[in-house]
């Protein structure tokens, strides 16, 4: 068998229970360890998992996280703590010589991410977010069409949402604790919708930003709308909301096309990615424009697999070949600087936000 | 033959083209007068138009507005002129005794409308707006859809575009000149996307509204988002652009689903008008949410009529009744006072703007 990355998992929250199965399908990891302050809850954990994605060899319970971080076969840990606790535990690791898997919003602020990146640069580590659209091909054949423009022409406007409703109970969820969690659904929703925007505009930062904020809890914002203001007449929005629906659409529009798709950040098919592109026909004098519009359905089949586990493949990939990709910390810390920029605007008067 | 409605139209814009094919066929009117500050532009446009959907009887060219409202045998008039010049063609006509169908956006400010609309009440006539989804009867059917209750639980949001790309010469247009038409892109599209908010809100006005100006030429906004913030956790927002290709798309949200029509505008099928209901299957712990959604195709077959033959034969069925519908003045006055707070946010700093 070839090499395998050795990961470990610091904690067993719901996320990770995913995240399992991607690495058993990764082809190119293996999961040594799984940690927790209760120890009794991740041997749980692992017995509910590998019930439905076994290991050859079942991965350890180990109470804590120390345990993984000595422990001189890891190569990896993956990190799905609430975001007010990860920066230590991520230095920690970096410290430990481990390449981290960080979930998202990485951090509180963008200062503290910077700390958590430049601790794994100083230690040649790799650093990435659990963004895992990111790794599906799908995203690659976005940016080559708005990059390319013959269809969509000028790149104009990125409009996104993603939301769910949280029930009457939500009040107690980690998502609007505000030192667990303190971006709230700008944290766990609004930052694929920025990320998606980045993407789009070839990881430009907006010049400004502002946001709207319709309703927080416990000072943690839950329902609210973001502007970001690019150069060169380039606009996004976003709603994300606890709110609303389950919502999670997308739609890039230039001068001459739209691209739209429903499913952005967790594609309905895992075979197919598609999208659509529309055209308008002609605008003719007064009102008299032609509403009939010229769908194109694309469906990607390339790699059949799932961008979750792709991202864990992705990741493991880096690892084995002992290559480290700049790219990835510095899209996080994009996100994240954007992520002050807005949480300003909407806990202050909502107005615009310079970025420099 | 029954009695036929007698329409004069104050002017010959482009937009009168597509309505003297809806007098046409709306079944209740005749078109006697087609008037211009020029002639002979009167002239070519009836020759063009009946060319392709000929009265029984030509209708006549006139020179100015004061012989149509001047002749006793004129039952309504169509005012497609300038949204800087409609205020004093409303009045003069209401004072004629004639009823008035209005282009879009009614006049530059609220304070104009009002005054427009108390000439049309002092003089007995009927005031009306020329939106046609208004008329379309998938509209109703929708606003049952979010009153029910049942599919998409309570409201939370209406999302909304409506846009076009004006070409490199479109500085020069009528539609960015700041006397003629001054509230820009709001008035020509945002206006149909405040329409469908308070239409979804069931006539409520916003608590308060923001916008953010984008961009702007010869001091008319061309570029620009609105947020409406309602009672009961309810906002809407949209963008208007004549930056972007077209998009007229409407998403409206609640706590269980959403519905979704991208032509709510202008229907790009006049002999179905559907919409897409989708649900959440359900939401688990952890980010292990199902993204399947139930959609749910509704295809309207009824009145296989467009909506903008009906405008005018609607409109035509209250005044051959002699009844006066109350709704149609109040609703484009309501959609008026919150294009007034949205253009002072747009124009000022972007804050919020309360509306009482």
């Amino acid at each position: 068998m070839d090499r395998q990355v050795v990961w470990g998992f610091l904690g067993a929250a719901g996320i990770a229970e995913k995240n399992w199965a991607s690495v058993q399908r990764s082809g190119n990891g293996i999961l040594k360890f799984v940690g927790s302050r209760d120890v009794a809850k991740a041997q749980a954990f692992i017995d509910r998992c590998q019930a439905s994605a076994p290991f050859e060899k079942a991965p350890e319970a180990v109470e804590g996280y120390e345990e993984i971080l000595a422990d001189p076969e890891i190569d990896a840990v993956y990190i799905p703590l609430p975001t007010g606790l990860r920066k230590d535990w991520v230095i920690r690791a970096a410290e430990a010589g481990k390449h981290v898997l960080c979930e998202k919003p990485c951090a509180p602020k963008a200062a503290d991410l910077e700390e958590m990146i430049a601790a794994c640069e100083a230690n040649q580590v790799q650093f990435m977010d659990g963004v895992m659209f990111m790794h599906n091909p799908r995203l690659s054949e976005i940016v080559k069409v708005v990059e390319k423009g013959d269809e969509l022409g000028k790149l104009r406007r990125i409009e996104s949402c993603f939301s769910f409703f949280g029930e009457d109970d939500f009040s107690d969820n980690i998502r609007v604790n505000s030192k667990l969690e303190p971006l709230g659904a700008l944290g766990d929703l609004g930052w694929y919708c920025v990320r998606m925007s980045l993407c789009c505009c070839e990881g430009d930062l907006p010049v400004r930003v502002r946001a709207t904020l319709f309703e927080e809890k416990n000072g943690v914002p839950v329902d609210l709308r973001g502007d970001l203001i690019f150069s060169d007449s380039r606009t996004a929005s976003f709603h994300c909301s606890f709110n609303t629906t389950l919502e999670q659409s997308c739609r890039i529009s230039g001068t001459k096309g739209a691209l739209t798709l429903d499913d952005f950040v967790l594609p309905c098919d895992n075979q197919k990615a598609a999208f659509t592109i529309e055209r308008q026909e002609e605008v003719g004098e007064g009102s008299n424009f032609s509403t009939r519009s010229l769908n194109r359905e694309v469906e990607l089949t390339g790699e059949a697999e799932s961008q979750k586990t792709l991202l864990f493949r992705n990741f493991g990939k880096l690892v084995l070949r002992g290559e480290r990709d700049s790219y990835w910390p510095e899209i996080s810390l994009l996100t994240q600087r954007v992520m002050d920029a807005l949480l300003e605007s909407a806990l202050g008067d909502g107005g615009m936000v310079e970025l420099d």
